[in-house]
């Protein structure tokens, strides 16, 4: 598609209103080099070019057509194209999904004629696209963009037209552009793969309001992520999530956390707005990868030293300490009140050959991953001559990114266009610089983690799988959705996962036989597939010791619940052995539409919802990630052990985390599930699964 | 200062390269109206001006004289400067505290010279003042500011010089410019106080790195935010508190916390970098303040739309829900493709006219405080048509701000050009607009809180100030700065906050003897004025019940803490009565060396370090400060009742936390205290101190 022997504009047009000529315009003025056929049943030649009236009266073979004919004509000029044997659409024209109702099933006949003649389609609805290498303009938009390294994938046409005037002016430069409109066919899994095979692009840019192959996605931007980065804007992040709960897990999962652990397991870094975007894409498009994220900045100015200092921390960037060679080396070249600790000052009147000295020294040390340069105009400073000198000295250490920021306008607008025009990213102020270089950092923190994680799943086979299914199917055929809690509690024996010892009791006689079966004291509760929260509707008794106490937590519970939720339908009540009290976790899982199922440890207990301490990961997960998982969250110092306190068994909860992840591996109806609380002990005496809930399809 | 009848300028050079040069003509350029003298031994004229020998020689008073001579010559020079009757010194020499050892000495001489004549001095080692309306520029920056409605101060010099330029590019204007240098006598807070009176100036910008006047820039700036905002860059936010604490509520308050809690009491805005410093300057110098954080968004483009929503949303602002005029309204103007609810889609063929009506219905709209107007350059789009729109429409509005971003470069440029002149701040991203606009949301937040809190301060009568103090002055007579359990305990009982019955035992005997006389169960903890975390050497036991358990108790702690802490000096063990737990809480006091006594309420027991869900405010607190505190954590939540839980009693807490206001009010030697955990009941049972530590200077 980017690189297509000839292309046919059919709709094109002599009228300059018209996106028909607009769009046969900008593929001539790209000098673009294949065949160029306009097609319009009304013109003999437009634009210098002849015209045909259909597709099929084009001489040779068509690769790509460019589709701009009212959305009425699209099916029929489709179909002509496929008997031609046209390979690509690009649908220009609206009025499809967008527009609902018929729209929505033209757009299932376009897709169904591409399928049959085995034809690609981008759009419909959408502004085309450009490759800038090839060259070729396909789309409407007034502004041809700089040759460069960025590829930008987006699902907004209008983003693109306004960037592409915006990238004009910063001298962003593109290699390719496209378009996704309604992504009928083509979406950005597609353009993922197809640009991270392309050599002229050393960084995709990624805007998306929705994705529907979610899987495929995190499988594709994987392998694509481990030869470039790739940077996604997600419109729509705080988007209430419509979808009623019936877990925490579930409560805790908002529309967008999906995306944020799809994005991180898929190594795509996230942008919080287009300037953080491009940012990132400059310095990805002309600095290598550091080794480490310790940097060091040199300035002219202790004031912007210091601001640039709290903002590579806040970035989570680290300070490089440099080597006492260093130091002295510094301190031999730099004046007196030189400051020669990092942040480096070389103080108001440093020319240039003050900076390439500092410059040369800073890079030379190990301990430096990376640098930023700062630059105040000030009476003796020398911007262009600067410029220069961290020019030559960065192209001395090529793993090691260097970025710039002369603060000004006039006074440092030659030197920041001459570092740009080298491929020094060259700011206007810090806070961009220091974004731009943790950009770089961040990708090498996720390459290492793509790197790591090769290790294998594993696979428990005392697990008992059949058994599992089979306590859904029972369920399902009594017409719930949701297990009982002796229910749950079975699944979680079949899968090793271990439970106190529990029974369901129907009457006050069996509750007594069961208490004194497994011993004092015992807790009781409600079982109804309508209560989720027994607690709230006072479904609980803990600490229960004695026969009397049985009956009477027995007939409180149900005099209360019947009162809280005079619908429910009550099973009964379960009679369960009260263990000690351990750490209170959760683990659970919950199913995206988009990405399927994630798994979720935290923080349990009545601070679960106030601090939301949890970590997230797509299933299946691996052992280290399930430690990762573990770590990850703030809770985690409790579970190491502070203050003298022995350590929790994590052990076993990675144990548990995997078994789950197993679990719906092999039953995937379930959809949402919560282990809360899990008791954790201390090292080495394991963990129990208090509570259960388990809600499947 | 501001505004001379005169100015010398001592030190004046006929040499370009020499900073006295670049000064007179600066003040020569600057089209300054009153007389100028410049002071130089050597010349008879410069710049065209007559040039004295020495201050003492110019005919006419001076008002203001600027010194630019070496630093060994300022002192006598300003010595010259006093006896001439001089009012204002502006000293930009360098040399002086900066440089350590004989340049403070130096400092303080001038300071001395200063006061002795009733001069006040700004500087030394500064850059020098701009005041745009005088007209003055006595800076020897190479570039004059366009004129303006900021003002601009600065400890840092290379900051103005570097913003100077930049701002000329971006169009921003200033009404005055100070660059502190060392701060020896006028000072950040001397500058809020004075430029809080100038009309020329609608919003204060501050970068400093320290306060030293911290009580007195609190106080200022808190009176003076009330009529225009002020905003501060920090430098230096991240510096590790070297400070060793001896408290958990120390070891929670790092460096900048005082700072952040100093700024909050003063209504003042704090910028994270320059951009957000600037951004919410342009909304401030032309937008007025809206009276909500509704904010509205109209736009051209669907994905533009999404992310500025994301945008308002993250930072704290709201998406007005129209009302049905407004909604019927915007159906019957625009076509019915477009998006009538919030935020408004106008379609990419929108017109001015269409945005006409679009942003005229919006801002009728009474759920609508303030608008963000979004344009993305596209085939029928009208930029300039639409900026004079924008600018029609948003001046019958007068009390809703209207801030645009017109994404592009080329194709928008000159529109948005148009509205920065008409004052409707106008950036290249959305970002950035809705930065700007949050700014003007915050500062009607701050606005409204500085209203409420005219409330007065309650004093309770029922304490005992001259026993807090006597239990103080034994412990020091004692050679302390730790109060022991019992006294720590006194002193809450002097002050009114509850504690469990205790007393400190020296012997088995005496231990069993207490726990009688107050009955079991108890607990029992070492008495040592070097032990801050007893459970840390073992030195706590806890629901002892018997006198058996007494006596093993005791042993075992003297046993296990003179192993773990064989120098501590222990005075015994306290026996205390053990109470039921509630919920665990932590209230203390800190001594911050810049802003003085802080209280801390927070989350207390195991988890309080690690999620550190702690308010803070400075003393001393009003009663609806004491309740903003509780509600500002996030486990107020559990402390409300959550789940059908009891509430808790955060009277109470209200109450601990007045009573050590006024604590700290009347024993000031106080500079940090732990009560930690506070057990909190429910409703109406109170809270109790559990454990407390008090340390005193």
């Amino acid at each position: 598609m980017f690189n297509p022997g000839s292309v046919a504009v059919i709709g094109a047009s002599r009228e300059p209103t018209k996106v028909g000529y607009t769009l046969l315009k900008n593929i001539i003025n790209s000098g673009y080099g294949g065949k160029i056929y306009p097609v319009n049943p009304k013109a003999d030649e437009v634009l210098g070019l002849k015209c045909y009236k259909s597709i099929s009266e084009v001489p040779g073979e068509v690769d790509l057509a460019v589709i701009a004919v009212p959305a009425q004509a699209v099916i029929e000029v489709s179909e002509e194209c496929g008997r031609k044997g046209v390979k690509y659409l690009t649908v220009i024209s609206a009025g499809f999904k967008e527009v609902g109702g018929e729209g929505a099933d033209r757009e299932r006949e376009l897709v169904g004629i591409a399928r049959k003649y085995g034809m690609r389609v981008l759009g419909p609805n959408c502004l085309g696209f450009i490759d800038s290498y090839t060259p070729l303009n396909a789309t409407f938009a007034a502004v041809m963009p700089r040759k460069g390294r960025i590829a930008f994938v987006s699902q907004s046409g209008a983003l693109i037209t306004a960037i592409l005037d915006w990238s004009i002016k910063r001298g962003i430069g593109f290699s390719k552009i496209v378009s996704l409109g309604n992504k009928a066919d083509l979406d950005e899994v597609y353009f993922i793969q197809a640009i991270g095979e392309d050599a002229n692009t050393k960084v995709i840019l990624l805007y998306v309001e929705s994705i529907e192959r979610g899987r495929e996605f995190v499988n594709v931007a994987r392998q694509v992520s481990m030869k470039k980065p790739i940077v996604v804007l997600k419109g729509g992040v705080t988007e209430a999530g419509a979808r009623a709960a019936m877990s925490h897990t579930g409560a805790m999962t908002g529309g967008f956390t999906a995306y944020e652990v799809a994005f991180k397991k898929a190594g795509v870094l996230l942008a919080s707005n287009i300037s953080e975007l491009f940012d990132y894409a400059i310095a990805f498009s002309n600095q290598s990868i550091p080794a480490g994220s310790n940097v060091a900045i040199v300035t002219n100015a202790g004031g912007p030293g210091i601001i640039t200092t709290d903002l590579c921390l806040r970035m989570g960037l680290r300070l490089s300490s440099f080597s006492s060679s260093t130091i002295n080396s510094l301190r031999s070249k730099l004046p007196p009140a030189a400051a020669i600790y990092n942040p480096v000052d070389v103080l108001g009147d440093a020319r240039a050959d003050r900076y390439r000295s500092a410059l040369d020294i800073v890079l030379s040390d190990e301990a430096v991953d990376g640098l930023i340069v700062i630059l105040t105009p000030q009476a003796m400073t020398e911007p262009v001559e600067t410029a220069k000198a961290v020019i030559e000295v960065s192209r001395k250490y090529l793993g090691k990114p260097v970025v710039a920021a002369f603060i000004g306008g006039g006074a440092v607008g030659e030197a920041a266009e001459m570092l740009i025009n080298e491929g020094i990213p060259c700011f206007d102020l810090p806070e961009r610089a220091v974004l731009a270089l943790s950009g770089l950092c961040k990708y090498r923190g996720y390459l290492d983690a793509l790197e790591k994680a090769v290790e294998r799943y594993v696979k428990f086979y005392d697990v008992d799988s059949s058994r599992a299914r089979e306590i859904i199917s029972i369920a399902r055929s009594d017409g719930r959705r949701v297990l009982l809690d002796v229910e749950a509690r079975e699944l979680m024996r079949a899968y090793g996962i271990p439970v106190p010892p529990a029974s369901l009791a129907k009457s006050e006689d069996e509750a007594v036989d069961a208490a004194n079966k497994m011993g004092y004291p015992v807790a009781l509760k409600i079982s109804s597939p309508q209560i989720l929260h027994k607690t709230d509707v006072g479904g609980v008794a803990l600490n229960v010791n004695s026969d009397a106490e049985v009956r009477e937590a027995y007939r409180t519970i149900l005099s209360r619940v019947s009162r809280h939720a005079p619908r429910a339908m009550l099973y009964g009540v379960t009679v369960q052995k009260m263990v000690p009290r351990g750490r209170e976790m959760i683990v659970g899982l919950t199913k995206d539409q988009v990405f399927g199922h994630m798994i979720m440890f935290g923080l349990g207990g009545i601070y679960a919802n106030v601090f939301r301490d949890v970590s997230f990961r797509l299933t299946p997960v691996t052992p280290s990630e399930a430690m990762d998982m573990i770590k990850e969250i703030n809770a985690y110092a409790v579970l190491r052990g502070i203050r003298g306190e022995a350590a929790a068994d994590v052990a076993s909860v990675v144990n548990v985390i995997l078994r789950l992840s197993q679990l719906v591996q092999e039953v995937p109806e379930i959809v949402e599930m919560d282990i809360n609380p899990l008791f954790v002990y201390n090292e080495g005496e394991g963990c129990i699964a208090l509570d259960v809930k388990v809600v499947f399809s």
